[in-house]
């Protein structure tokens, strides 16, 4: 393990790094989050984006936590908790990140208690790659999918589809050949 | 992995058993609890008792995660908290299985962030095993120890020493000899 000995004696770490990957796996079955937000954006296409992010939070004493997850899944970056500067959170929120790093370690160390929240993540995380976000009725789909799955959110689905739909209109409208 | 195929379908779970104790690790090293009571207890020889108790606390929809570690673990029981009727924790306290069970399992599977409170912890179970709170010197010296370590706790620890340098006294002198 001497590829962690500039952040923790490695005497400390399990002895094999596929033991630190389980181990990982633990704390983020439990204080990982695999969130997906919704986000209103005037400069988008249909007004909403879907925004994936896989974050770890921790006391600012267990920093150490963090560092580990951001040199074990070679990406992501440590940032102070808006609200509370007590602690820290570990974010990947670059799809690229997310493809190739983050979805395919818990293809790989599976969470228990999180299963259904990550493989909902990793389909919304392939389906913005696919680029369905893009086309107005896939747009809705996913919301809508979301909103399914969870609808602890800010604005009703209600709201959201009907703006998508005045924009789709009034693309169409404005894109209509002859006029 | 078909020793757990009672509690959850094998698939869904890490495919050794030693990857499966790492996962529980790191569970355990965020909420996993080793903690050292003191408590007043009249009948106790000096009046106090000094009571380790390994816990993990979770949401009720996370049994699973506890009815693994009591399997994994093979001993300790699992309790509704309290105070909060929607967490569940899974507790051991009996010293044998402390001793037996909890102490190798910790040291083989080594807490990181939790490792000094984890070693204060051993430290306690294998004094309290060699009869350290039979003596009344040696009681005080643990637990001015475990107030060094932090003293967030209910009696002041002048109290508590003044309590059992009382008791000891009244020992003595009731076993003088010729009185």
């Amino acid at each position: 393990m001497l590829e962690y000995d500039d952040l923790i004696d490695p005497s400390l770490l399990p002895r094999k790094g596929k033991y630190l990957r389980y181990y990982l796996l633990g704390i983020a079955d439990r204080e990982g989050s695999f969130y997906i937000s919704i986000k209103k954006q005037d400069n988008a296409k249909f007004g909403w984006v879907i925004d994936p992010i896989f974050k770890v939070t921790q006391h600012r004493r267990n920093r150490i936590i963090l560092e580990l997850f951001k040199r074990v899944l070679n990406c992501g970056r440590i940032i102070e908790k808006s609200d509370q500067e007590d602690m820290l959170e570990f974010v990947v929120d670059n799809r690229r990140h997310l493809k190739e790093k983050i979805i395919p370690f818990f293809t790989r160390y599976k969470p228990i208690v999180k299963r259904e929240e990550f493989l909902l993540f990793a389909k919304v995380v392939k389906a913005l790659d696919e680029g369905k976000h893009k086309d107005a009725e896939s747009l809705k789909d996913l919301i809508t999918m979301l909103y399914n799955y969870s609808n602890d959110r800010r604005y009703s689905l209600e709201y959201i589809l009907d703006e998508i739909s005045f924009r789709q209109d009034r693309l169409l409208r404005d894109h209509k050949p002859g006029t």
